[in-house]
Order: C-alpha cells, then sequence, then structure tokens
C-alpha cells in the first residue's frame, strides 16, 4: 500500500496529512504559513515538514505516490498560479517548485475545488461523481466536480459560483466590483446584510439585534420559530436555490454538498434551499440530492491527497 | 491510418459521414429517419447503410475504429436514452444496439454536445479545449466542453443552456413549463416574441412588420440601421450576454461559440452578446473570445466522430 501528502495551503496555517491510498488519515498536523517576503518561504516550509515526516514515519519517497495541494488562488492545469493574495504570491510555478524541493511528484489545485473532490471521495457526495459543493463561509465558494474531475477551465477559476449574478437590480458592489453576485446574498456577511436590510424595515418583534446580528444568529432564531428570522432565511434560501437551478441545468450534478461555516446551522438550511431550487429546476435536475458536507476542515487534505492518488 | 463513422440521428434525416482518423471526410450521406413503431428501424437502419458504405468503399470492420453517434435526448454516460420525442423511442440502450447490430464499439451522446465537440475539433473552437457552444436555432441548445470533453452529467442533461432561468419576473411559460428561460429571448422563436412585444409598444417608424416578423427580419434591419431593431436585438443581447456570464464563472471556457440558425445574421451577432457579457463577466472570464460555428450541418457527424476517436 503506497501513501501520500495532502496539503491545503491557508493564508495563516498549512494543514497536512499523511493518507495511506485507499483514503485511511496516518497522521494529520500544520504548519504556520509565513506570508512574509511574497510568501517565498511556503513551498520550502511544506517540504522540510514532509521530509521530517518521512523520516518520523520511516517511510521511502519510493513509498509515496506524491503530494497533492490546494491553493486559495485559481490555478491552471499545469500548477501554476498567476498571483494568490492570501499567500503573498505573485506568478508562481507551484507544480515544478513543489516537485524540485521535494523530488516527489506534486499535483496543485484551487482549494475550493480540492475541498470539493474531498467531499466526493469521503464525505457528503460520497458514492456519487457528478457533484456540486457549494461553501458557505465569508464569501461563498464552489467546486464543480464531472465524472470524478474538478472543473478547472481554461484560468483555473471554474466552480466560481459566489460571483454567479442572482440579482440584476442590485445597487451594493460585491467585493469583485460587479453587483448582485450569490455571496453578496448566501454568505455569511451576505445574511448579515440581508437581517440588517430586513430588521430595519419590519418591525415586529424579533430575537434579533440589529446592531450585532451574525447568521448563526439567524438560524439559531428560525429554530425557534422567530417570524423575521424566517423571512431573512427564506431570502436567502431563494437566491440560493434559484442559483442552484441554474448550477444544475448546465452541470447536471446528483448532489449538493452545502459545507462552510453557515452550513452549523444543519438540515433546516436545506430545507430553506431545496423549496425554490425545486420551483425552478429544469425536469432533467428535479432528482438531485441535497446534503451537508460532512469532512469540515479536513476536506481540504482529503481532496488534495485524492488528487494525487488520481493522477498516479 | 483507421477510419470511423460519424452519425447524427435527428427526427427527420439521418446525417451520416465517414472520416480519416485525421478529421478528413472521406464520403458524407444522409437517410431518412423512420420514426414509426416507436422508432425501431432507426439503428437497424443505420446499421444496415454502414455495412452498405464498407462494401463500396472496400473496408474491412478491423479498419474501423467504431461509430460515434449524437442523438436529439439527453444520453447517460453509458449510451443509454431514456426516451426521445423526436424518435419515438423509450427507454433504449443504444450503444448496446448499435455495438450489437454492427459488430462495432459505439458511443452515443446528446446530439447538443456532439455538436460543440465537433465545432472543438474542426470548427470555431479549432484548438481550444475549453468551450461552449450556444446553438440559437428554434430553441437554445447547447454544449460544454471542459478539458476536451462533452460535460455530460448524471442523467446526460449536461449543458441545457436554454433552460437557464435569465428573467425570475417574466409571466409567460417556456416549453419546458418554468417562466423566463433563456430560450424564451435568445432562440428564433424567443427573438419573434421580442419583437413582437416591442413592435406593440413602440410605435415609431420602422421596417419591421408585428405580423409576419422572423429573426432574420430583425437582424436585417439592424444592419439597415433601424432603430427599433436595434433595441430588440439589445435585448435578446443582454439577456444571452448575461446568461453566458454566469456560463462563464461556472466552467471558464475559453471561447463561446454562437451557432444555429440565428447565428447566420453574422458578426453584428456577436457584438450585441459581447457588451453586456463583458459588464456582468467575473474578471477571471474577461478575455474569453466569441466566435461563430464554421461547421454547419456538419458539426453533428464531426462531433461524432471525434467522441468515437477520443475513447478509441
Amino acid at each position: 500500500m503506497k501513501c501520500c501528502f495532502g496539503v491545503d495551503i491557508g493564508g495563516t496555517t498549512v494543514k497536512m496529512g499523511l493518507f495511506e491510498e485507499s483514503g485511511a488519515i496516518i497522521d494529520k498536523w500544520e504548519i504556520t504559513t509565513d506570508t512574509s517576503d511574497e510568501g517565498k518561504a511556503i513551498l520550502p516550509n511544506i517540504a522540510a515538514s514532509i521530509e521530517k515526516k518521512l523520516g518520523e514515519h520511516e517511510l521511502d519517497k519510493e513509498d509515496i505516490l506524491g503530494i497533492g495541494a490546494g491553493v486559495p488562488a485559481p490555478v491552471t492545469a499545469d500548477g501554476v498560479v498567476n498571483g494568490s493574495a492570501n499567500l503573498g504570491w505573485n506568478y508562481k510555478e507551484v507544480k515544478k517548485e513543489l516537485e524540485e524541493l521535494t523530488g516527489l511528484r506534486a499535483e496543485i489545485g484551487n482549494d475550493a475545488n480540492v475541498a470539493a473532490l474531498g467531499e466526493m471521495w469521503k464525505g457528503g457526495g460520497a458514492g456519487e461523481k457528478n457533484m456540486i459543493m457549494v461553501t458557505l463561509g465569508t464569501g461563498v465558494g464552489g467546486g464543480v466536480i464531472i465524472d470524478g474531475k474538478m472543473l478547472v477551465g481554461q484560468n483555473g477559476a471554474g466552480g466560481e459560483i459566489g460571483h454567479l449574478c442572482v440579482n440584476y437590480e442590485e445597487t451594493d458592489k460585491c467585493g469583485c466590483g460587479n453587483r448582485g453576485c450569490l455571496e453578496q446574498y448566501a454568505s455569511a456577511t451576505g445574511i448579515v446584510r440581508l437581517a440588517k436590510k430586513k430588521l430595519g424595515q419590519d418591525l415586529r418583534p424579533t430575537c434579533l439585534n440589529k446592531e450585532d446580528v451574525t447568521a448563526k444568529d439567524v438560524f439559531d432564531a428560525v429554530k425557534e420559530g422567530d417570524e423575521i428570522a424566517k423571512k431573512i432565511a427564506a431570502e436567502f434560501g431563494t437566491y440560493l436555490g434559484h442559483a442552484l437551478a441554474n448550477l444544475a441545468a448546465v452541470t447536471d450534478p446528483a448532489v449538493f454538498v452545502i459545507g462552510g461555516g453557515v452550513s452549523k446551522a444543519g438540515e433546516v438550511l436545506i430545507s430553506y434551499i431545496q423549496k425554490p431550487y425545486m420551483e425552478r429546476a429544469f425536469f432533467a435536475n428535479q432528482n438531485v440530492r441535497f446534503t451537508l458536507a460532512t469532512l469540515g476542515n479536513d476536506a481540504g487534505i482529503c481532496g488534495a491527497a485524492k488528487l494525487v492518488i488520481d493522477k498516479a
């Protein structure tokens, strides 16, 4: 049985895992991301950490299939990044550099796409080959898996579902410069935005406090039966459900896997997404399942390991 | 050099081609589609036609890579159709039946997806591996090519871009039962619908006649400088351009190839699509090219041939 490394490079920490080819996690650890000096130490630090683990586990490089890594940036099919604000990188040939530093084969992907691959392998999408992962965090990220493979695209920017336009009448700007992006309604920040608007307009009694409302507060209040919170959740769900219906018409998935901090609200979240989805889904896409992500912070390292296993 | 057959099965005729592996067309012909009795003669007729051509060209089955075929229905990854209204078929194992009838390997795909593959191979998308074909005909069809392969999806319904919802306020119904589908604005029939509405509201002088206006009339009038026609074209282009911007955020293509009867209007069509696209495209998708399809009715047989060559 061969092994491989799965690496999830974030702006604060690099999460790392040593996997058996079967998917079993042998070891899991993290190192700090050193973003100083255009992040030039990040890959050498990863390489050093891998060398150390090989020693600890008495493994030879012949026992290792390679290293998979997820990066917070678009990554082209040949493992090149054209800049990552979170890591301080400009143009970087990540695959080539990591291979030269370690003497191991490396496969690189966008972190959201890689996390989707992880959820397909061992998480909410296990058993499926056509899957869409939607990550509802500070922003809205996503990954599209078609026939078991990540949809990478021409510039490595496939699966940017947070920037689907869902409201052409929106006047507020999204971080990307456009107006009406899904992220403005379905991210944690987007839900707060919807809540503040609603709380300013609808003066019925509610347990929500306009000044410091969070996405978690909204779904907690939904579970308590709060009518205003239900309206906010319904607005969130309508934008997201309609966007997913459009996504399905293009990609025809078997399952949507919902992850990210907002998904901690649990099954109630899915009920708010599924109803508007069904109102708008093309008939061929009405049997799609909705499920919650199950791997949490491990999705990235798992998907990175799968990436290198698939190409071995 | 081996050869293969490319077959495009339509509701009226079956177009067929004999190809060299390199892409050169050796022969091209068509037979009538016999849709009587649940279309049970369609595949046997194709098999007989192939046998005859093998004799005419003095080819042995060993010289043939296989048969590719496009079908007007969703086709699963294993070559099964769950019904095709145009052909009279119910559930049919098309790949299996065609292989048994001919003794040759067969690969089956949805006709719109297969046509997209053809345009990537030898047409408007030549040289690219990430491409979206948009077919503006009686309806709006499409095919998404990712990394050189058709996006098939779980039910064979990938690339149904005519049924992206682009207007949640629409009150008229689309043929699919939903409201606000792209097809209601960007197909030949959709353009006529927009034109009739506009001609009923805007009473400025125009060369267009509300009673018998066609999509071709609209673009002919645009070329003559007709102001009303320009407004109709702009409305068409806004719906289509915005829909393509959303498509690009998910699939990150290098090129959009515009085909179908409406595309005979030529380059002027692209100018009306590209401007609203650029207004809404995610920054990573702003370098995408727009081009016209070049293969016309041969796209289907070419793509079908490519389908079997790729899997050989």
